[in-house]
């Protein structure tokens, strides 16, 4: 296993003490959870609060921060965090706003965040659960609900934190993060496994030459596996099944998110934005803004996503608001 | 070859004309060549540029930016930019205050910068060069003037940008540029080759349970190859290495940065930093600033390095000033 770690069993808590180390003006743990991250100050306003597995930063801590989230549940690598853990976080976070949990669509952190909501709601705080789901390689249409939630998720993050910050209230966030999540569509292709600390090896191969489109972030099957193809055919692919899941019209308005997997350089993302940008000027579709980096990993995996998220004039503000997290820097987007 | 190219010779371009399209507003291309990028905007102030191979990014050309750098000229993967190159971005972003170069130490890129260097001052331009040379593995104390330059760069690149969008003079810029050059270095480790896209296969190997300590970033020699140790055993030996190089009294500030090599998950680098935080604050060294992610990269090679930077406070000042490229974003620090 070529890794830099020392135990593989103090994997994630050796992680999380040095990004406290780190960020000690941002971040911080809570409520006697060493994994349970949190803003160092906590803000009067309805709060945000996702988690997951450990071994996709930033996901899911690394989003926890101005404009963003209120706190995070980090669980073991590719592990759901326990129920208590988010409850725990859930009455620190809540300045009586209540709180609206943003995860993805895995069943352990389905079952997890359910049960700290019910927790939380015999303590009188209020809670709401938006489930990502924009991974449209994990299910057809019509079975949006089957669906893995993805680098996508980031969008919901963004625009939900946006509004929570300036203000709004409970209901507000709750329907910005669900219209957000009815709006972003991911593809994602992989070329290599990648290795938990735990395990020590590769848990399962692809070959050589051979790359796997639709792989979720934890190696779940995708749609095919072919020969690996040039990048431009590649994207064509991945475009092809995002654009028809997400129809777009001339003039419609995007964001784009390529997203890397773990070891894919950034200049082959730029590689595939090339053609992403050609397709959707072919279709007369505008970019907004661009996204081109490492938001949501599979450790050292081979490979990335795409991901659009169609905006209309009050998403396209929200993604504009400015955030800061030691993991995620915006200044605010001029309009 | 597991990457997402098409054309291999074609790598770079492909490269920039996705950056181009992905950025418009912040960055473009100038004066005939594909190659040169630079601001969209022209500032009146002392220019800073920079150049240096493909296959490093961010480095070099995502430092082009507010606060940083005004331009840059891309090579080749691991190949200088020309001279010619070099000439005309320094005449676009001269507005007759002078281009300051800051580039590492290697030889062609000493040789084309010169070249371009005499050109522009054939034109009344005047130029002055700064040439990062952090890698301690690299030669040993007292022929500093051997050493590679490697990711440290980006202190130079940060404080002299910040001097320079803050109006400081030519003369002004060159003395912090050459004084923050003198307070940093670095120290990597490799655990795997990364692959040249027209090569199409690794440049040499290292073994299934090797580490390389020093090892450069295109591949160059390190100190040592040995047995893959446990992070903390690893970063101890880098550390040690770095401090002997660069004294540090109680008290004493710094600038911290683990940078990533391409493939080693963020995880593992604040697994990296966490060790680096308890050696630091063992010799009561006050951190200022810690900076983690991939700053100089090799492409997918596996490994990373440690960047220290000591402090005063005019460089603490300068550290602190808002940056804003596509690729790195900071806001403003507090003291």
């Amino acid at each position: 296993m070529k890794k830099f770690v020392n135990n593989p069993v103090d994997f994630v808590d050796e992680m999380l003490e040095g990004i406290l180390y780190a960020h000690p003006d941002q971040l911080a743990s809570c409520a006697g959870y060493s994994r349970n991250v949190v803003r160092s100050s906590c803000e009067d306003k309805v709060a945000l609060v996702s988690g997951g597995g450990s071994g996709h930063l930033p996901l899911f801590m690394g989003y926890v921060g101005e404009g963003l989230l209120d706190g995070c549940a980090v669980g073991g690598v590719f592990q759901s965090p326990s129920a208590d853990q988010i409850y725990e976080i859930t009455k620190h976070v809540d300045s009586k706003k209540g709180v609206v949990y943003i995860y993805g669509n895995y069943s352990g952190d389905i079952m997890n965040f359910e049960m700290a909501g019910e927790m939380a709601e015999m303590d009188d705080i209020r809670t709401a659960h938006v489930v990502g789901n924009d991974d449209v390689a994990s299910a057809p249409k019509g079975e949006e609900h089957k669906r893995r939630g993805v680098a996508g998720i980031f969008f919901i993050y963004k625009t939900a934190g946006a509004a929570a910050e300036q203000g709004a209230s409970f209901e507000e966030v709750v329907r910005i993060a669900e219209k957000t999540k009815m709006q972003v569509r991911t593809m994602g292709v992989a070329l290599s496994p990648c290795i938990i600390p735990e395990v020590g090896k590769a848990s399962f191969s692809i070959g050589d030459n051979e790359m796997e489109i639709g792989m979720g972030i934890h190696g779940e099957p995708g749609i095919h596996r072919s020969t690996l193809q040039p990048a431009d055919l590649v994207v064509d692919q991945m475009m092809d099944k995002i654009l028809s899941d997400l129809p777009l019209s001339p003039g419609d308005e995007v964001s784009v998110l390529v997203n890397g997997l773990g070891a894919t350089p950034k200049e082959e993302l730029y590689i595939v934005y090339r053609k992403i940008a050609q397709i959707l000027k072919q279709k007369l579709v505008t970019v907004f803004h661009v996204y081109v980096g490492e938001f949501a990993t599979s450790m050292e995996m081979v490979g990335f996503s795409i991901s659009l998220c169609k905006l209309d004039a009050e998403l396209k503000n929200l993604l504009s608001f400015a955030a800061k997290t030691p993991f995620f820097e915006q200044a605010a987007l001029q309009g």
